[in-house]
């Protein structure tokens, strides 16, 4: 059977949700636990996902491997996949790279919109490409088994990325910006790179990375995946939704400011926009990925090529990317 | 009377440490109390000084003001002054360069050798200058009155500090790389920007940054202290020693390598002289401050000149520098 996949979700997590996810069939989502956390809140967003394991058994578990996404289409569970938006969590210290493994984390983006440690984020002015630290961190990551994500990464310090790391790498959230220019979006060259190395694309469908916004029609949004196919190979497609539900506009502050900045940043949106746009009708929820498998299918994928998309390809680029070289 | 200021060391602290600096007459060094050190762990080692101020409270004091340096100096005690060679205390929360403040900080590096969250390291590659968060932060910095030291920033970040900075900002520890070209010394580019924004430099006398290295004359340390009179004014001079006594190896690679590096890093040091190299002859501790004060009159420095290289200069700039905006 087919695996239904989300490469991408940050939720107000709720028994709601869950159930939303089941009447989907989503078989895994690797949900994101830190924006801009220290490595001490990084483990208090783990307790609090064990506190769901443990409180929604039968339709939840905790995945580390794809043999527990397995288990979970299986068991009629999701797989919930941990990740790192931010490099915040290690510090400045490589040992934490291997304890968050160990800990269950299995990707970490290099930095979100900001310079970190390691790299540029895609908010800055200038990109120096990767730092000292982060040539080293992106070793130790490839070394235990820590996906590089550089979905938020500004282009130079992408491409370092890619050509640095020795396993194939994922921008798990992000579309190509010849579709929709928009600084979160991707060029030609850096997706190009991208799979060439056979890493992972998961197409977003955060209405700022979509063409028309909110309004963005399911017909372009398939269409361009079928381009993104015919430039780069259907079988490095993946769907990373970026879907935000139930949260708070507190929470789109949060990961546009942190704690780094005393003024307002408004990111992607604007003074007029603040908050979390709407998301396009036909995909509100967890339970409309059927919308978007018919609209592969309308845009000439074949039937694998949209089991690709909709999760194998995923699971295929988790089952070497999560486990130590 | 004048005041004999050290304006940077890193001592293995002592009661024979603090012994030596009354005998040779210290009324305030800014001592170094984080190079990679994260908040809680900052806190740690302002706990440890609060220890040493009770145990040896006839030898030294607590400082954050130059009112406490005069009071210092009155009471034949010797002013302690922190600082941080690093912005890693302050984590990605610009809440904490406040707080800093609040407990007695008052001066801190935008980074140590390599990129931090807010400016670029001398070692790394490229240097694109302040970042989003570096902006922020120099700004709060001038706030709070939390002087802002380039002395391990790379040439663009630290040419756009000072560009930056409303307030005068300090290289408490380098000398000029027209005297000895290394690369944690300055060009004159940066010196004049420096000392033209009224700023202070601090010249070194650690032996990678000295002509000649452990060899080096104190005619020709103080030749060069007259050349960077005759460039940019003797009122801008003081001594930041960089004095690192009594520490073991140990320490150099925790000051080279935190916790960023699993491959040995050499900094200023190479394989073969891995370690702290020996100090010149006639500045082994505390007690040869005169030597260095007879070098600079020999040099042709007035009195009134010696008096400011050898401690006025920095208290003057510490007078208005430490207090909020």
């Amino acid at each position: 059977m087919p695996f239904l996949i989300d490469g991408l979700q940050y939720i107000n997590w709720s028994e709601r949700i869950f159930t939303q996810m089941r009447e989907g069939g989503v078989d895994a989502v690797h949900v994101t636990i830190a924006y801009h956390e220290t490595f001490r809140e990084t483990v208090y967003r783990l307790q609090e996902w064990n506190q769901r394991f443990q409180d929604f058994p039968h339709l939840i578990r905790r995945a580390t491997s794809a043999a527990d996404i397995r288990a979970a289409q299986a068991e009629n569970r999701t797989a919930i996949l941990f990740g790192l938006q931010t490099a915040t969590p290690i510090e400045d210290d490589i040992g934490l790279i291997e304890i968050l493994h160990q800990m269950g984390v299995r990707i970490m983006q290099l930095t979100y919109n900001n310079q970190s440690l390691l790299a540029t984020g895609c908010y800055e002015a200038e990109d120096p490409g990767l730092t000292r630290f982060g040539r080293q961190a992106v070793a130790e990551m490839n070394r235990t088994g820590l996906v590089v994500d550089l979905s938020h990464t500004a282009e130079r310090s992408t491409l370092d990325a890619i050509a640095t790391s020795t396993r194939p790498v994922t921008i798990s959230h992000a579309n190509p910006d010849w579709w929709h220019p928009a600084r979160r979006n991707k060029s030609d060259v850096v997706l190009r790179a991208l799979t060439g190395a056979g890493g992972m694309l998961g197409l977003s469908l955060y209405p700022h990375h979509l063409q028309g916004g909110s309004a963005c029609t399911l017909k372009s949004f398939c269409d361009m995946a079928a381009e993104v196919a015919s430039r780069y190979g259907a079988a490095h497609i993946g769907i990373g939704s970026d879907l935000c539900q139930d949260q708070p506009d507190s929470v789109v502050d949060w990961m546009r400011m942190g704690r780094w900045s005393k003024t307002r940043d408004y990111g992607e949106g604007s003074a007029a926009a603040p908050g979390f746009p709407p998301m396009p009708l036909w995909f509100r929820d967890n339970r409309d990925f059927g919308n978007i498998r018919a609209g592969l299918a309308a845009a000439g994928f074949s039937a694998a090529e949209v089991d690709g998309i909709m999760g194998d390809n995923w699971l295929r680029f988790y089952e070497s990317a999560f486990v130590p070289a």
